[in-house]
């Protein structure tokens, strides 16, 4: 081996290394591949357009993949192999629906996944709708981050100061772009949190 | 008639005028009789000891009737002829359970009493077990509170600050005396604070 | 005396009777004379717009005198003396005012009420005013309530599902006409409750 | 250069590289430096020694730097600085004290804070203490976290569902061993989540 070759060689070798760094997960420059569920339960369509919406912003974070169900189609794997998990509810009697808080039972009664806190250190975020102005949606959306923090989930809002909301009585039928946009907002920082905490979990 | 006739007459006046004047349900020397509904959800048995507490305060107030069902049971007549409601939750995910969640979205899908507030001024109260401290037993009353805000019912705490509530996980297995008690305190204020709205309404 | 004097007597004891029956204070035809303490915290003067309409609203029940103070101007008499106490706040990071929580820490601290429940049975309500839709005028309404009902207040919602609120941010400044009947709605409720309440209460 | 030379420059270079990709900030088995800032009112040292819990539960994840302050002792630089912030307060009147409140009310009102979400992304956690069982510590912690979120700051719990609570009251006085190994963990946690964050952001 000559003078050249020994520097090819360690050429090589730098630039394998180099690659194995920086397409490492972590980079930065990356996309960092998340899964982020949307799961909902909708009576007249609102919610679930508000999901859309937050779907919409999840996606446009590079490296994001989207599971949009509602919380009566659910699997426990749905639930494990998300990086976060964007809960919505119509508001019913100042929270959320029973379907919804039946979906959070289930994941004891049914996915067993708080007895080991299977959901730990996953993102978990919220949006709700309701027919009027201070009738339920904060209640709604923070006992939906209550119930993800029992569970050791990473919390965060998004749109709104709690989450995506939007008012859709008589006043201010169904959803505008307003609520559109702050439901995308919120699928946007979900995406961008969970990638943050992949990332960090992963280096 | 003569003079002696005429005094006759008018005490026999003055006595119906007393005596439907003092026998009125409104004076606080009579009982007024009124109806409790307890209702709840229970899985381990603990939330129906607390709600049988709660039974036996109420009852130990004269002139009320207790009517005891699980939320499953009620129908929209237990609510229309209760006075005062008190609903009962375990902690499931730091809110009520999905169960009691369901009963109070009837009150619109099912028994259609949230469209004219039929519920309202109806005394309302709210009582909660939960496996460890501070995992959601205030977060329970409390959204059990803001339903019944919604229909425009009189909510009342009692026992504790917002209601009585056990802590029933392996620190403190079951339903303990003291518990037994804050539940019985909150059966009675809620009797009580029920007949005041009623006699103050009717009077 | 004759017959005509007779009847003329027995008719006389008939009216004077009838006369002590119905302007006896717990007859419903009658205003039960009360006392409602509005107060609040106002910044930018919107809170205290919403304070009036609520003042207004109670001042409409007949027989009802209102109180209208800033929390800062509040001495323990006011709250003593006052049949119902409506607490208004703006939301500062989702919650009451601090302003606002140091007047009920008060309640314990400077004006001795708490120990031994001074408050117990006096009607409680509340109001609020936040910049931007589900940004914590719900919380901000149902911790006051909260602190109302760990005094044993008697608590009720009104106007909105847990009293009257306002959106004050730059999509719809300061307090509109919808957003005042709103106030108005909920002094009106306050008076006709703490009514029933102390007519319930003395009879 | 011969075989061997060339050998020995490829190792070097292996050595060098490999050395900066594991001595990088980024690799888990480096500790992450991170500042968690513990802040608290206490009227009766309770909540201080809750505090000293979550302190010394922060320190013993290598990296971690604590800064130990009363709420009234902190300046804007402190919240700036620190990766997370950890927020105590004892019950008053079932939610945050006056202090704690106007603590953060000064976010806006004192330190600019909120105007450009200075504090987004940051990690944060709540403790409380209080006199009873199920009398303010779940809305107290919740209502902190709210204050949080509205920052858009990433929040989690640990010790109890919500964050570490203790009761303090007469019938369990004091801090006990339970309650302070509970606000160790929350300290733990707090200061493993912002280190997973600040990596993932930092990478």
């Amino acid at each position: 081996m000559n003078r050249r070759d020994c520097r090819e060689v360690v050429g090589v070798v730098v630039a394998v290394v180099t690659l194995a760094l920086y397409s490492s997960p972590g980079h930065a420059a990356d996309p960092q591949p998340i899964t982020v569920l949307v799961t909902f339960h909708s009576g007249t369509g609102n919610t679930e357009k508000m999901a859309q919406g937050v779907a919409d912003g999840a996606k446009g974070v590079s490296g994001t993949s989207v599971v949009f169900k509602r919380v009566g189609e659910v699997a426990a794997n749905d639930l494990l192999s998300a990086d976060a998990v964007v809960v919505g509810s119509p508001v019913y009697f100042a929270n959320m629906s029973g379907e919804v808080k039946t979906f959070f039972d289930n994941w004891t009664l049914k996915f067993g996944l708080f007895q080991d806190r299977k959901m730990r250190n996953k993102v978990g975020a919220a949006f709700a709708t309701g027919g009027s102005v201070s009738n339920g949606k904060e209640v709604t959306m923070l006992t939906i981050l209550a119930a993800m923090l029992v569970n050791q989930m990473v919390v965060v809002s998004g749109g709104g100061g709690f989450g995506a909301s939007a008012t859709t009585g008589p006043d201010s039928p169904g959803i505008d772009d307003k609520e559109v946009t702050e439901a995308r907002e919120l699928g946007k920082r979900v995406a961008e949190v969970a990638a943050v905490v992949k990332r960090g979990s992963t280096k």
